[in-house]
């Protein structure tokens, strides 16, 4: 743990060495998710080498966003599989490309995403979608797309399934080249695995999809990382009033530091939290954030609108095949709803100037980081997302 | 039926004598409502003067909306108030104003709004949206706000309900100063009864709510005024492509002069319509509009539309108590639904405007006028709107 902090080591540290792998079958240690709730086990995979327009990276910095608990827990049934490698939110580097593949090459600072953008199809060339045609998120596939195999294998030869495009809970993944972007190798790796996923999803959340402006009202319901990022995220942009919404007081003091200015208990309520948030702030807020995955949550996040433009924004993964709990004549009140994915931006093309601000101060990485642990304690590591106690708990592999 | 063309006529037309009603109880014939699905009986009724910041308006010409039509069927049992007055689409003269009405006087031109504009609220302040905070579209409403009372009695004075804030099936009626837009003296005040609510609704939600771009694809569902209507907005704003959708082929005939490029009637699909027009379209439309308040139709309208981009409108009533039948990941395809009432368009400052680019040519008023009927023939009108065969059956008072 003590040369975590050490940046400048990250490179030549543990396994990497390009060289003697390129091509070559890697053996390395995963964290394995056998079945719904049990425990991973860390345990030797093989990694085939990356295919055209692959590339596979070493993992130096990964962490847990509730995405993956979610999916740990097999919430959603259709998209179970198992045995499967979790994980995508992560930074590392290049261990080497496949054929085709000119953007990026060994050695090279990288992080995954689970949002790829291919850059050249209909969705990528046009500004409105982060979608991409080929990359976009697919929580069901499992294979690389050209053959329709994974790259994962047991020892003993079993396929190992692959998780978001990504699987970063291992020392090595393969990633389409489209799922990966280049970053400032100057930047600290820790800090940029962080962009995987959760902050960037929320602070993309009120910058791109919500457009936040300044001296407007906000709500935020569920103060994980994204929660709190999409508060940052709109404090950055003038937000004035930001109230925050959490059964877990805990959160509220994190809250504070993101630039909250009011908290919500619901268990401190006698009444409903959309009518505790229309009086404060004077019949409702401008964007609402539901960072829950609840649907009762995004409901009351959609009341906590001013009628006439509130805007409420999904982030939260809802696994239930429940309906969305709104009445077509509500959204006569002018009130509107839209879902969010990676914050709507464009991971390859924006993710570097993202970064950039944030290296510059707009968004606060080092305060996401409550919990730093060897990769060998992940499954402590997910016990603290589960009990609400960290943020992001990043793991060095 | 002769003189119906002849405007410079109206203003001179039966009982209007301003003088001598002023201040005094009016006696005329309006079409009562008397139960769901009874034939309107026209008879007599008193119309009390116009209380403080009211105006009471003689009625010229006036049309029947699909929405009067549900009031009358009753669909929304919570909306059900009989005896009523139903009617929102119409154009008339002033026949008196109470006390502090400054904006109009006796003898103007006038149109009603079902959604009003009191132009001093915080939202009637706001540029987001056209929902007044006093007047906006009420169903529920039934009696004047300033008293609670009605302005419309039987003969033996029995108070007869208010309907959506003006009640044009009647020769005379009273509506709040916010419930009602001066218009040019000089235009046709048939023509200008349908931008009372129809006309108004469909091109405002391609113009405002939608903000439809040249080059764009459209499809419309449902060929009623509101639909046909959305279809010549959308046409005036550039659309290239416009899918018109309905199950009773006959509108297509009006579908092709209102600028639509293409039919589909979902009875003739061996597949759903969204899938049809995904084909058409290599993935969807960028704009759905959904007009005819049917929950499966809207479930079509929004996947019909292209993911990343599409925006479906919901212009329909829904009275059934059904939830939107959406799922919250199905918005992380980065398809948007929205509400529209009344276009978007602010009645009192945006209609005088909207009413002139309607008479340079913008929209083709004409085309929406496909029956003409004395006041006395109302049902006959009904009838023709149940069974399909009228856009707008302008009757004359
Ligand atoms: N849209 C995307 O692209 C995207 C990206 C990342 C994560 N997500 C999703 O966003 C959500 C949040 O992720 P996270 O990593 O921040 O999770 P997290 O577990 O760290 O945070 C969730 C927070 O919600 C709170 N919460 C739970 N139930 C609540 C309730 N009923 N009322 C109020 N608060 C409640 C919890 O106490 C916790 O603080 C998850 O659903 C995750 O799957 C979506
Ligand atoms: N949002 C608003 O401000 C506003 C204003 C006016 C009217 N409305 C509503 O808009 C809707 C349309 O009004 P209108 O006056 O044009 O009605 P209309 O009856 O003239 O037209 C409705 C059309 O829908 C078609 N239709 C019915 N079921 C269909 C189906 N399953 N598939 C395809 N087409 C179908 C009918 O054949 C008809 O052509 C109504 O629900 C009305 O209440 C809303
Ligand atoms: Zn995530
Ligand atoms: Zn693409
Ligand atoms: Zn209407
Ligand atoms: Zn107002």
């Amino acid at each position: 743990m003590g040369s975590m902090g050490d940046e400048s080591k990250e490179s030549f540290n543990g396994v990497f060495v390009p060289n003697d792998t390129r091509g070559k079958v890697i053996t390395c240690k995963a964290a394995v998710a056998w079945g719904p709730k049990e425990p991973l086990v860390i345990q030797d995979v093989q990694v085939d080498p990356p295919q055209s327009m692959e590339v596979r990276i070493k993992i130096v910095f990964t962490s847990i966003c509730h995405t993956d608990l979610s999916a740990w827990l097999g919430e959603n049934e259709n998209q179970r599989a198992f045995p499967r490698i979790l994980g995508h939110e992560a930074a590392g580097i290049v261990e080497s490309v496949g054929e085709g593949v000119i953007d990026m090459k060994e050695g090279d600072h990288v992080v995954p995403l689970f949002n790829g953008e291919c850059g050249d199809c209909v969705y990528c060339k046009s500004e409105k979608t982060n979608l991409c045609g080929k990359l976009r998120v697919n929580p069901m596939k499992r294979v690389m797309s050209i053959d329709g195999k994974s790259r994962f294998s047991s020892m003993d030869g079993k396929p190992i399934y692959h998780f978001l495009s990504t699987s970063t809970f291992s020392e090595y993944t393969v990633v389409d080249s489209g799922c990966v972007v280049k970053i400032d190798p100057n930047a600290s790796l820790k800090k940029m695995s962080l962009l995987s996923c959760g902050v960037s999803t929320g602070v993309g959340a009120a910058w791109n999809t919500a457009n936040v402006q300044p001296g407007s009202t906000v709500a935020v319901f569920g103060l994980g990382a994204v929660g709190l990022a999409a508060a940052a995220g709109a404090r950055a942009k003038g937000a004035t009033r930001i109230i925050g919404v959490d059964i877990n007081p805990d959160k509220f003091v994190k809250g504070k530091i993101m630039g909250m200015t009011e908290f919500i208990n619901p268990k401190d309520l006698k009444r409903c939290v959309n009518e505790e948030i229309k009086e404060l702030t004077e019949g409702g807020v401008d964007y609402s954030f539901e960072c829950t995955g609840n649907l009762e949550v995004l409901r009351e996040a959609f009341l906590s609108t001013h009628d006439g433009w509130g805007l409420t924004v999904i982030l939260g993964i809802h696994g239930s095949p429940r309906l969305m709990p709104v009445h077509p004549m509500e959204l006569f009140d002018g009130r509107r709803i839209t879902g969010s994915v990676f914050g709507d931006f464009k991971g390859k093309s924006q993710l570097p100037q993202f970064a950039e601000e944030c290296l510059n101060g707009v968004i606060n990485l080092d305060e996401f980081i409550t919990h730093e642990l060897p990769f060998s304690k992940i499954n402590e590591a997910f016990q603290l997302l589960i009990e609400g106690k960290s943020l992001r708990c990043v793991l060095q592999l």
